[in-house]
């Protein structure tokens, strides 16, 4: 495994709601991120979708992590806005993040999260926010 | 306790991830949702700050609570921006949602979500979105 | 007139896009801004309403002005998220805006947008950006 | 020129603020929509560039042509949200809008704005918001 992703993977490891929410970093590079997360029961809402307040965790986690391969690794998410388009079924949803744009302390980042089942992935929701360095 | 409130809590009890957070509904009108969180370990990100994914959850819980307020219990968020302006840090934090506007199926609301330590509240988040009646 | 207000209109008669659009400052205080856009034929769309984009132009303004009376004159909007809820018809359009947090760098203001006719005032839009000193 | 394109260009000569802005459609197809505006004096603001409101009109009009491109003509702009990434400097601002999921009756869509300066593009602004279908 790559330096970078093993480095990511150790952050993620130290967040106990990550932790807790068994969410997995599976792509990390400068520009791209990509988490995991398995669709469980105890992460679920009352209609047996995922919680969107899941589905935002790992945007906003995605989010921030492709901020931070390109700004350097303190960072946090100011800001993001999510649309949901479809309710989060299957067996994991994934969230891959890329840099829009990237200037000395702000990042304005992309995310488009899909939720797969048996290997097809269908979009779940999109999201966009900026992340900034901390000084 | 008032009827609307104890319906609410019920939903929220039906919702495993909600459980799983611990989180509480404290207040339940039309036009009015407030949720609790408490802020313990398992929700923490690697500074010791409640993780971000926690705070837009009860921020967009509470959106979707206080949409239901004014449309009718069949709703889901359809979107929501956020935006942090402080580390979450205290004993709890709690959200508390209004709605700005409601139509016949959508409604746009809005949402504080305050850190409370030693019962003084500190502004962590503020969102804004759309709550949308499932037909 | 008071010499905050005074310096505010000075700065949108100095933005020839404001003057072509008709704008006026009407309230200009420490977390308070309030800009009056008339609703005149060159501002609408194709269905005799004011055109969306000057409803956001208007939001923008008014959120870049409050933002800029608690972090001082020299800002710009970073990003900002507006929902519209009603069509824009009647007299005139007012944007206020007020602060919800202001750090050193940022802050993070809220905007209701009305339309007014007869006096009579209905929500047609409500936004929520950042607003960044320049630095 | 093709018809969706011809039918496009109507509708925006129809709206009296984008003839005042001098914004041109110069490309329309299912699920993509392209439009330039010129930075010309009277839409500036005082520091000399092309004035936010004039980009997020550009980034909200070709969210709305594109959400209309795959959902119907009578469509409007629910809600957007934009990221300022660079001031807007140049010949003319070129807004490009693409969908990113469509449904029945709405449809999320994203638009990146570019300053173009002697055929060079930059990235100035980049939005993401909801189209509906009017009923």
């Amino acid at each position: 495994m790559d330096e970078m992703l093993m480095m990511g993977k150790q952050v993620l490891a130290a967040q106990p709601f990550s932790v807790l929410i068994g969410a997995e970093l599976t792509g990390f590079a400068v520009g791209f991120a990509e988490l995991k997360v398995p669709v469980k029961h105890e992460l679920k809402q009352q209609h047996g979708f995922l919680h969107g307040g899941v589905v935002s965790y790992a945007a906003d986690n995605a989010l921030t992590y492709v901020g931070g391969s390109v700004l350097g690794p303190a960072v946090v998410t100011s800001e993001f806005k999510i649309n949901y388009v479809r309710p989060a079924v299957g067996d994991y949803i994934v969230a891959r993040a890329s840099a829009v744009y990237a200037g000395k302390t702000q990042a304005v980042c992309r995310c488009d999260v899909y939720a797969v089942k048996d290997q097809k992935e269908s979009l779940c929701a999109t999201a966009q926010g900026t992340i900034t360095k901390i000084s």
